[in-house]
């Protein structure tokens, strides 16, 4: 069986897990790393595979899995589907993924390709299951709360406030789908600890949220990417009252979202040209290998 | 906006709230109901509705809901593809379902028509969570635990085996996906109860679990349509240990099959002729009305 090869597009966090995912996929192959900095300070465990500064450089690049800041998917995205390659990405900013989900079909259908969009655990999976509740109790209130947990998206939104030298956003569910962000920051030198707190509380990541800023001595002491989610609906199934659903996870963030990307990236080869979200797919598509296998063992 | 005409085969407990959930659907309307008895006898909530014997009686069809026992799904569903409307079952023999998917695919694709099997919440609903849990901690172990509740697929078995006068089946988790079977009967005269029971447990429903069969003066004091299922996976995403993942229900069984039932008779006309299982099947399919409304709000 030939291999999938995918490109990881940023390193970071959850660039580094996309590559743990690949390495543990049956059916992935690493094509390369494309980042900022190229090849120069390759990190040890890239030692086997090209980094590069353009997927360009990369050969026969099957997908490219985009791990760039939520603000930067939509570039890339077009710049790589224009190559005829697929891409799948984690965006998560939840009231842009329509207009995403449009900008990126047009050119995803222009260029035969494929892109997978806002596929992670929330956006992602967890929207999977808002949706097949909502089917199925159609009358009824879901609640989506999340952590106690660091929320990847709001410390990266975080860390691109001026002024922000270290930040850990996290998110403290208060019930009934509302949550506190604690945001704990270093500052750099020459900003001022409250304008700097005031432009965080002001970024949109923030806004409607209640939010409380910390300036710390190390932001790294605190880092731990254990995240969690508690998901409940309580709705009418027909004309039926009171059908209760619960969907929890206790997870390691970055590795799940990573796992999610690496399975929409399978996926991919599985759908027509254009841009899907995950509630678009079915979820079998999410796993390798054949269909009427899996049928036998999970339906 | 034209309304989808179901027709609603077999009344029994999945019939009757089958009646419901459509009544209560915004763009589905009832074409009828078939049944044994056609129109005699007929229930007073059918008083508006056609109640015929075939299905050919009836007008402008365009998808069956099977409510009729499992074992005669394959019979019906075939008969019905063959006149090109669309069949949705609850088939929950999960053995059966790769061979029945194959059967009706092809009589599906030859009649240019959608069938879509195994749809209720286990198989079903249930289903679709194992699924996508295998593939987003794709090493691991996956338990479903059912109940304390009535399991309709193992009461209907039951009242099947010569002596039964009635019955109810208990599906008693014991963890780790061991199940109890503690199955409530009344005997006909002129059958010993200890060989209804030997019977009984021998059928290919219970043979695999212990199953405990106790004769009761009255089964309808017993019953209660109550069910709940928890299902869990620990596993790992990438190289990362200890992903943990829960999905808990606790829920009016026919209720939620029955709203399932409608959810897949709707998501039959989004999808290409052939056969299908709800892994299959995009969420976003079992909702209805636009499409990137519902992504706007639930993705």
């Amino acid at each position: 069986m030939k291999k999938l090869r995918a490109a990881i597009v940023g390193y970071g966090n959850i660039g580094q897990y996309v590559l743990e995912a690949l390495q543990a996929a049956p059916d992935f192959e690493v094509a390369g790393v494309v980042r900022r900095a190229g090849a120069e300070n390759k990190p040890t465990e890239l030692a086997e595979y090209d980094v590069v500064k353009s997927i360009t450089e990369l050969k026969d690049v099957d997908v490219a899995i985009l791990c760039t800041p939520t603000r930067s998917v939509e570039a890339y995205a077009k710049e790589i589907l224009a190559l005829g390659i697929n891409t799948v990405d984690s965006f998560d900013i939840h009231t842009g993924i329509v207009p995403l989900r449009k900008e990126l079909g047009e050119c995803a259908k222009a260029h035969n390709a494929v892109a997978v969009i806002a596929a992670g655990w929330d956006p992602g999976t967890d929207s999977v299951v808002r949706t097949m509740l909502e089917a199925i109790a159609p009358k009824g209130i879901t609640y989506t709360n999340f952590g106690p947990g660091m929320s990847m998206g709001h410390t990266v939104a975080v860390k691109a406030i001026p002024g922000v030298k270290a930040a850990l956003s996290m998110t403290i569910p208060t019930g009934t789908s509302i949550h506190r962000r604690m945001v704990y920051i270093e500052v750099k030198d020459g900003y001022n600890f409250d304008e700097v707190a005031k432009a965080i509380k002001a970024d949109a990541y923030f806004v409607n949220d209640e939010t409380h800023v910390k300036e710390v001595p190390s932001v790294d002491a605190l880092l731990d990417m254990g995240h969690g989610v508690n998901l409940t609906r309580k709705g009418v199934s027909g004309k039926t009252q009171n059908q209760l659903f619960e969907f929890n996870m206790r997870i390691n963030n970055p590795a799940l979202t990573a796992q999610v990307l690496v399975c929409v990236a399978r996926a991919s080869f599985r759908q027509q040209p254009g841009c899907y979200t995950m509630v678009e797919i079915p979820v079998i598509d999410l796993l390798p290998g054949e269909r009427e296998e899996w049928i036998a063992h999970l339906v």
